[in-house]
C-alpha cells in the first residue's frame, strides 16, 4: 500500500456513504415488507465447508465458487448463495423449526465470475422463502409479498410474468427424448427474452430437432392454457392485493434453473432503460432441498436482484435525499462560544435531528463551506451574539435564506423539513 | 451432506430468527445513534489484496488474517478489521471524500483464532471514527455518541473509564530503557482488571525491572493526574450529554494496542454477570492511517463488541419480544372462507400488521397450535360464520382470551399491543 496505489480486487466494490445510505434505504424498504408478509430474518455464516457448496449448482457453477484450504487444512469456501446453506439450516435443525419455515435472509454472496458491467464478485442476494407447504396459498404470498416490496420502493409499474414448469413440461414432452432432455428445450425457451425466434428455432436444431420439430416445437407453446393449479396462484395472489393487469400469464417464461417443478415468475420494471431482462425472480422447487440432502421440503420463494433495484430506483428518483444523512451542522467560533455549540447538539439530537459538530476551530466560510460539500442541508450559525442570546442562526444552505430562531424552532423546522 | 450430519465451519455460527431479530434490533438502535451523531455509512468488501492485510496487525495477528489464492492467482484475504480497509478508502478517495471524513461501519470481520466461549472466527464489529482533527471536540463525540448508543439500548448504568497514553507516558518514561519499551510497560499495565498488582508486578520484573523499580514504576501511576487536552475532552464530552458521573479518569485504563497516542476509554456496564472486561474500547491513534500507507491523518474512534452487548442486553431483558416478530397468524378454514382470509390479510398488512396467512389447510387445533410454536401473539380465526358475518374472532394466545371484532378493531388493537 505505500508503493502502489491502494486498491480493490477487481469484481468487488466500495460504498462511500451516498451510495451506501441509498441501499440501506431500499434494504430497509424491502425489509419491512418481508416482515410484514411474516418473513423472519436468517443469517448464514460466510464460510462453509466446501463439501456442502460443492456439487450442488452443476458443473458450470462450481468453478465459480471460492474454495480453498483454511489453516486446520480444512477445504471451506465463501458462500455462493442463499438457498444451499438453508438447506442445511433446515436438515441442522429440523426439530427446533417452525412446520412452516418462512424465512428471509438478506447477505452478500460470492462469484469467481469474469467481472463485467453489472456483474460483481460480490453481490447481495434478498430472498424469501416458505418450506414445507405445496399449497398455492404459500405461491401466492411469496408473489404478492414481492409486488408489495416493489410497490413500497415506489416503482409506478410492476409487471409479474407468471407461468408454470407444467405448463412447459406439458406442451414440450413430446419434442423431448433420450438424447434431448425437456430442461435443455427449456434453455432454449428461457432466452426468447433476449434472441429471435429464429435464433431459437436455430439452436434447437443445433440440440438436435429436425427444422419442422422446431417450428411446431415454438408454435405448441403460443396458445398454451395455464394449469389449473396455477390458475389458483393467480387468483390467491389477486386477493392478497396483486393488481389484475399486474399479474400476467406467459407461457414462454422459462427461468433458467433446472430445479423448477411449479410456478415460476418474474418480475419487470417497464420503463425504458430497464426494458430488458428480471428485478427479481423465482418459483417453486420441491425437490431440491432433499436432493441437497434435506428432508423432502416442498418450497417456494423469490430472489431479488437488489443492485439492478437499487440501480432503476436511483434512476427514478425514488431515494429521497435526505432520508439517512445528516440534516444540520453546527458551527464552533471559539473557545469561549463553544459549550452553547455543544449544548445545542446535545439538544437537537436529543429531539432525534441526525446533527454534526464542526469538529475543528476555522473561519465560518470554511465551515460553510464543509457544509455544502458534504450536502448538509442546514447549518446552526453560533457566534458570541448568538452564545450571549441564547439564539441560533439557521442558515438554509438550499435557499441561502438565514432566521434567527429560538432552539424548539430550529427543531420543528428540521423535523417537518428534512427528517422523512 | 447426505452421508453424514451437516453442520457449520467450527467458531461460525447461524443466527435462527429469535436470534437474528434480537441482533438486528441492537443493530437498529446503534445505527440510529450512529446517524443522530453525523456518522454515515461505509461499507467495504469481504475480500481485500493479502498485501494490504497482512504486516498491518502486527505479528501474531498475521497468523488469524484468513488468505489464500485466488483462481486468477492473486493472493486475497477475509476482511479482519474495518480499521485498514477504512485507511484504502482513505487513501484512495482522498479528493472524494469530506475533509473531516466521520463514517459508521458495521459488517462481519474475520479471525483464524482458536475458538473458545464468547470467541468467535466470524463476528461483527461495530466502528465509528473521526478522522483529519486533533481537535478535542472529536474525541469527546466519539464519546458522547457511544454513551448515548448504550443508553438507547437500554442499559441502566453505563460506565466510561478513560486515559491519555500521554498520562501513561509521563509516569512510564522513566521506566523504560533501550531493552525494555514503554508499550511493554503498558502492556502490563493493561492486564491489571486481570491479574493483581503482585502479578503486575511478577511481570514487570520478568521485563527485566528490578524489584524496587517494579514497584516504584505501579505506584507511579496511583496518583497520575490527567493532561490538560483530556481534561477538555472530559468537560467537552460531560456538555455534550456525558453525565459527569459517568465517565471517569482512571489512570490504569492502558488499552493492549500500540498504535493508540492520546486518549483511551472504555465502555463498562456494572451488572454482576458482566463484571469484567469492556463492551466498547476506543481512542486517538493519530499515527496509524500514516503508518498504514495513507496520507498523515489525525483520528480518534471506537469500537463496539457487538456480540457480548447483545448478550447483556439479553441477560438484562432490555430486547422486546415484539419488536420484529410476527404479530398475527390468519387461519384458513376450507377454499370457501379462503377469500375472506386472503382479504383480511390484505387489509392488515396495509394497516402496517406483520402478518402471515396459514399456508396450508388444516384443522384449527393444528393451526392454533402452529401459532403457539411460533410465538405469534394474536390468531385471526376465520371460519364459515366469520367469513359470512365479515367479522373476525381474534385470540390472545397469551391469555386465551377469544373477541368477535371487525377489522378495523383488529387493527387498532394490533397497533396498540404489539407493534413497539
Amino acid at each position: 500500500m505505500s508503493n502502489t496505489a491502494p486498491q480493490t480486487l477487481k469484481g468487488f466494490r466500495d460504498f462511500l456513504p451516498a451510495e451506501k445510505i441509498a441501499r440501506d434505504y431500499v434494504a430497509k424498504k424491502i425489509t419491512k415488507t418481508f416482515e410484514l408478509f411474516g418473513f423472519e430474518p436468517l443469517e448464514t455464516p460466510t464460510l462453509e465447508y466446501a463439501s456442502l457448496l460443492l456439487g450442488k449448482y452443476g458443473e458450470e457453477a462450481d468453478k465459480l465458487v471460492y474454495t480453498f484450504e483454511d489453516k486446520g487444512k480444512r477445504q471451506v469456501g465463501l458462500r455462493y448463495d442463499q438457498t444451499v446453506p438453508t438447506a442445511r439450516v433446515l436438515s441442522q435443525y429440523q426439530h427446533q423449526l417452525p412446520k412452516y419455515f418462512r424465512r428471509y435472509q438478506i447477505q452478500n454472496v460470492f462469484r469467481a465470475d469474469k467481472p463485467q458491467r453489472g456483474r460483481f464478485r460480490e453481490f447481495t442476494q434478498c430472498d424469501i422463502d416458505i418450506f414445507g407447504t405445496k399449497s398455492p396459498i404459500a405461491d401466492a404470498e411469496i408473489i404478492a409479498c414481492t409486488y408489495a416490496a416493489f410497490k413500497d420502493i415506489g416503482f409506478p409499474q410492476i409487471k409479474i410474468v407468471i407461468n408454470d414448469r407444467q405448463v412447459l413440461f406439458h406442451y414440450l414432452n413430446q419434442f423431448a427424448s433420450e438424447d434431448l432432455a425437456v430442461n435443455s428445450i427449456i434453455q432454449t425457451i428461457d432466452k426468447l427474452d433476449k434472441i429471435s425466434p429464429e435464433a431459437a428455432i436455430e439452436e434447437l436444431i443445433k440440440r438436435g430437432m429436425s427444422s419442422s420439430q422446431a417450428k411446431d416445437c415454438l408454435d405448441s407453446i403460443k396458445n398454451a392454457q395455464p394449469t389449473d393449479s396455477l390458475v389458483d396462484v393467480i387468483k390467491t395472489a389477486n386477493s392478497l392485493g396483486v393488481s389484475e393487469n399486474d399479474l400476467i400469464f406467459n407461457p414462454y417464461i422459462a427461468r433458467g434453473l433446472d430445479y423448477y417443478t411449479g410456478s415460476i415468475f418474474e418480475i419487470q420494471i417497464p420503463i425504458e432503460t430497464f426494458a430488458v431482462g428480471s428485478f427479481a425472480g423465482g418459483g417453486r422447487y420441491d425437490n431440491l432441498i432433499e436432493q441437497l440432502g434435506g428432508a423432502d421440503t416442498p418450497a417456494v420463494g423469490v430472489a431479488f436482484g437488489f443492485d439492478r433495484i437499487v440501480e432503476a430506483a436511483q434512476t427514478l428518483n425514488l431515494i429521497p435525499q435526505s432520508n439517512q444523512s445528516t440534516q444540520l451542522l453546527i458551527t464552533v467560533f471559539d473557545s469561549s462560544t463553544l459549550p452553547y455549540s455543544l449544548k445545542v447538539a446535545d439538544q437537537v439530537r436529543l429531539a432525534g435531528i441526525r446533527t454534526e459538530i464542526f469538529p475543528a476551530q476555522d473561519n465560518l466560510p470554511k465551515q460553510l463551506k464543509y457544509a455544502n460539500k458534504k450536502g448538509i442541508p442546514f447549518v446552526a450559525i453560533i457566534g458570541p451574539d448568538e452564545a450571549e442570546k441564547e439564539v441560533i442562526t439557521l442558515k438554509d444552505m438550499h435557499t441561502g435564506e438565514q432566521s434567527t430562531l429560538h432552539l424548539n424552532e430550529v427543531v420543528t423546522k428540521l423535523s417537518t423539513s428534512t427528517n422523512t
